[in-house]
């Protein structure tokens, strides 16, 4: 089958490579923006695909929203399989181009927009077929994850480590996406709608990493804690629970053997128990190669079932203690089960609290012009 | 679906359990012992199931080569998938089950004859087909890691934690299979003929835990050193390569964070990079749950694939470092980097040497009456 690429940037030159040597695929035409199809294979408009009979799938790695949405609409209307690795699209306008896929007879997969290598969604929409997902998530962002551990690993300073992270191409020129969890979030709400047939829209509880310092990292390492941002999804009655905040383990957790720019994806089955998959969440071809799979596997899994909707996330029955490093004169918002004087800051472990309420303590705080890190004590 | 079950013990109860609530399948008529169909369901001929025609599907969970393997081949031949979590059935006779499933135009799927609820052999025949596999492996044995867990974490001796693994029902009254590492090369024969084509049936190098003692523990632990059980398979030119062994591993290595009887297998994949995968590797509902799922996915994932041949396995370029307790007057049958008397033995580290080169001393000692306990250092 030939294979369009929408996109040729890092991770579709791997795809194209890839294809190349894949029993079964061959590469097809590549969209390309005008003034760069310097190739016979490149192609500048959407209608060199669409209109192409030989063309069976498309692999759409051209990133963002629109004209992303309206081309993979195009080529699915045309009665094209779609493949793509992004999240942003999913997360917006995954529900419609599900049941675009479903009316034209054809699939639309995304393992790519969730883990990079890590094949989460695939197993995760077999999984819920047949067993009763409890919960799921894990360590979902690489360039968060590479800067937490360069932190922890070398004591250097929040604004080293992002310097060091663009340099190596983990991180972009701007961060933000990353950095502040949404690209996280956004993976978890595609998690939650394979598993529960419910996509999370809004009445998210998000936390990155931009308030953590050297100092905050040298405290928690001194109590034998290690950092890590944790992207949490589970059932909550007729809704789902999604949240991304900084988590801190004990030595002993598998989440402190990630390193890297690696993820970890989890699920809990009713029956399969924990299950956790690791590997490269990004990069040209551990993405590629998700994106080449799900080619290899279009057939009768879905992702998204017709009975997923759009809910309103609801975090209000997730409670952790949390580690708390805020000014002095803010620290009386808490309720401190041990604290410490640090200079100007109090450090302290808090009593129990709802993950929405300690996020909007910290919001508040902010806005008031205070500073504040804090991450849930696992267990 | 129907689905029939051949076998009604630990996990023919949790899958039928499982078809009872699973959308689109259903249980049909279970195969019991003479005497012992007690129930409507259930049934002693495997005629009541093979000739049956609204049987679509076997789930084999009866263990043992015969007459699983009779059963099996008669109701492909009757055109029924078939699934099945028996590793000593596939590993004796997969090629030409597989080849009786492509006649007959169905599916004979096993992921639970390789990790129990871990979905490895389902994930590494999907990369198989776009990616190269450099190498596989890991931990894929729930006993014997449960076994040296204990070990490690709480002291004790190796004959205690086999009667505990037995008491907790993870060890069998004969736990020469587990602690022998045979059930953990039938799996690496199954993974190397899923990843390459090729079915290793000799030429293996395996060493289990039955040497391993508190003293060797506490050695290797003041070192830094947590110990594995594991399974490594690769290409090796025309053949590959496939040898079980303990492995000493330091601290920060994800294998030490696999405790309990969880199970940890690996693949490499040129373009994916190192994907891990954890879980539960057996019991009742974990390793249901893999059943249920091949059931689910009945299509066109073929497992061995026609090309698929026995080979003898060619282990002789694999090389490490091994850590060895050794008679003192058998140690100048090794090169150590560095050693020290301890009683009457000798413990130190070799320089590099080729597995089965490691192997074969190990087995001229033990045969010459001698003691020995050998551990590869990872890396």
């Amino acid at each position: 089958m030939k294979v369009a690429i929408l996109g040729f940037g890092t991770v579709g030159v791997g795809v194209y490579e890839m294809l190349e040597k894949c029993a079964g695929l061959e590469p097809g035409p590549v969209l390309v923006r005008p003034g760069k199809a310097d190739k016979p294979f490149k192609v500048t408009s959407i209608e060199a695909i669409v209109d192409d009979p030989s063309v069976g799938a498309v692999a759409e790695v051209m990133g963002g929203i629109e004209p992303a949405n309206t081309y993979v609409a195009m080529a699915l209307k045309a009665g094209k399989h779609v493949v793509t690795s992004n999240k942003a699209l999913v997360a917006a306008h995954g529900i419609e181009l599900c049941e675009l896929a479903r009316i034209n007879g054809v699939s639309f997969l995304f393992s790519a927009a969730c883990g990079g290598g890590v094949p989460f969604l695939h197993n995760l929409a077999i999984a819920a077929q047949s067993d009763k997902i409890l919960s799921l998530g894990g360590i979902l962002n690489g360039t968060t994850n590479f800067m937490l551990d360069a932190m922890q690993s070398e004591g250097k300073d929040y604004a080293d480590v992002l310097k060091q992270a663009q340099a190596l191409g983990y991180a972009e020129a701007d961060p933000t996406a990353d950095v502040s969890g949404l690209d996280a979030l956004r993976k978890i709400m595609l998690a939650c709608a394979v598993a529960y047939d419910k996509l999370p829209v809004d009445g998210f509880s998000r936390e990155g990493i931009e308030s953590i310092t050297a100092a905050d990292v040298a405290d928690f390492q001194a109590r034998g804690l290690t950092c890590r941002l944790i992207t949490s999804g589970g059932p909550a009655g007729d809704s789902v629970y999604a949240y991304v905040e900084p988590v801190l383990f004990p030595a002993s957790s598998p989440e402190c053997a990630v390193v890297k720019n690696f993820n970890m994806a989890k699920y809990n089955g009713e029956n399969a128990g924990a299950i956790v998959l690791m590997g490269q969440g990004a990069g040209r071809y551990p993405t590629a190669s998700a994106v080449v799979r799900d080619l290899c596997g279009l057939g009768s899994l879905e992702m998204f079932r017709p009975a997923c909707v759009e809910v309103r996330a609801d975090n209000s029955n997730c409670v952790h203690s949390y580690y708390v490093r805020v000014n002095a004169d803010k620290a009386d918002r808490f309720s401190f089960a041990e604290s410490k004087a640090a200079g100007n800051a109090v450090r302290g472990v808090t009593v129990p609290m709802a993950v929405p309420v300690m996020h909007a303590i910290a919001e508040d705080i902010r806005n008031e012009g205070g500073s504040i890190f804090f991450a849930a004590m696992e267990g």
